[in-house]
């Protein structure tokens, strides 16, 4: 069978955990790793474009959420499908579907956005619980642990030299966040501090901003989420629906992602998130055997 | 907007809880109840065929998994879309797929089998699990609550007056069954006992029967399931993923259900098992709203 050949792009902590899963794929094989940094790892091939590389199935783009409407048309516009973990939900998480969307079809490939935890496999459990219970109510219960999208937001924030954002659950929903930062200047602290509390990440929730000198000492990849439902099926008004996941963050979106990019290969030009997608197009393997083994 | 046509075959419990998951659903009308035996219900037209309905876009079928081979492609067969609740895992359900698959697309109709919540949402949950997590061990942990389809398969066996059978869970997918039966002629009891823990669907499991004289006192239609994965993505190897539900069970069954009718009509011809249908399509509503709000 043909393998599914993948280009990781970006080789922080998802993409060498991408490159970590595209090995124990079955059905897939690693083109190689596009990064524009300077770095080096002498058990995979690090380019600087991806036309260095040769007939790339699918780019996995392991890179902040913010660079993913610029960077996913450059591989689209080549045939070449994409997989994001972008992590803005709402408007901005529509307004990337609808951009991907035209330029996917225009060149016969296809995108698949938000494909994490949350947005991801996430979504869909929401879904489903709206499925099996209409009515009713979800919270979505993140954490603690540290917030990838929320860190990367800091650290672009002028002045700040490093940061981690953990995301403390406050119950039914809500959250507190607790955002450590390196700053070049401390005597900016105040204006940097209140710069992050403003940052739309940030602007609704409340954020404790505290400085410190070395922030790698508290950087830690466990993750969870707790999400609940209480609701309606029918005439029953006591349907208990409940997902717990604790994760190592970065290794399961990166996972999640490499199942992504398999489903593309399964999909119409276009641009999908994960809900969008027939879940048993994630896994490998025969879909009889699987419908057999799980279903 | 056009609203989808629903009839549903059978009125037991679940058919009944069908029709009123119908009543609140806003894109959908009764278009009444097939059901055989002589039953009444003021609230809504009950005929013997489904040719005595008119316009009738997908049959829900609330009947014994085994009557469902025979029953699903006389539907099929008028280009009337079927959702059925088909309860049996591995080669059975493989059949059936296989069975309705060639049906349906001859007819161009759709059909949605195992569509409860475990075969069905249970399903794709597995299926996410493994997709977040590749390498592990799932453990399905069912009750303690009355299985359905243990409990009409019991009802079936000769000698039989009334059944229910209760799931117990014993742990990493390890599942007792106590089972109580009314008979005829208790004297028999021996012989009815043996037959039900050699029935496929018991034999496998440690099943314990208990002669009553009203079962009617020990119906309970609470249920519930726990799925506990522990597995690992990348190099990270404590993943830990539990999803768990307690569910008023015909109630999430029936609803289950009209959310595959829904999804029914949005699928090319053939037939499908819940994890083969994209998340999103059970859902009412505007595909860009439910990505803003849910994803």
């Amino acid at each position: 069978m043909k393998q599914i050949r993948v280009c990781v792009v970006g080789y922080g902590n998802v993409g060498q955990e991408v490159v970590e899963c595209i090995r124990h794929a079955p059905d897939m094989e690693l083109a190689g790793v596009v990064e524009i940094l300077d770095v080096e790892d002498p058990r995979v091939p690090i380019v600087k474009s991806v036309d260095c590389l040769e007939a790339v199935d699918v780019a996995i783009l392991a890179i902040p959420s913010r660079a993913v409407p610029k960077v996913a048309p450059e591989y689209l516009a080549k045939g070449i499908n994409t997989v994001d973990g972008f992590d803005i939900h709402g408007d901005s998480m529509a307004a990337l579907r609808k951009q991907l969307d035209e330029c996917a079809r225009q060149h016969g490939s296809t995108a698949v956005i938000g494909a994490g935890w949350d947005p991801g496999t996430d979504s869909i459990v929401r879904m489903l619980f709206m499925a099996i219970a209409p009515q009713g109510i979800t919270y979505t219960n993140f954490g603690p642990g540290m917030s990838m999208g929320h860190s990367v937001a800091v650290r672009a924030i002028p002045g700040v030299k490093d940061a981690i954002s953990f995301t403390l659950p406050a119950g039914f929903g809500q959250h507190n966040r607790d955002v450590y930062v390196e700053v070049e200047d401390p005597s900016r602290f105040d204006e940097i501090a209140q710069a992050i509390q403003q940052d739309p990440y940030f602007v609704n929730d409340k954020t404790r901003v505290t400085l410190v000198d070395n922030v790698d000492k508290l950087k830690v990849m466990g993750h969870g989420v707790l999400i609940e439902r209480i609701g309606a099926s029918g005439t029953a008004h006591n349907q208990r629906l409940e997902l717990k996941l604790t994760l190592s963050n970065p290794s399961a979106t990166a996972q999640i992602m490499v199942a992504a990019a398999r489903a593309s290969t399964r999909l119409e030009a276009g641009c999908y998130t994960l809900p969008e997608i027939p879940p048993i197009d994630l896994l490998p393997g025969d879909r009889e055997s699987l419908i057999h083994d799980l279903v």
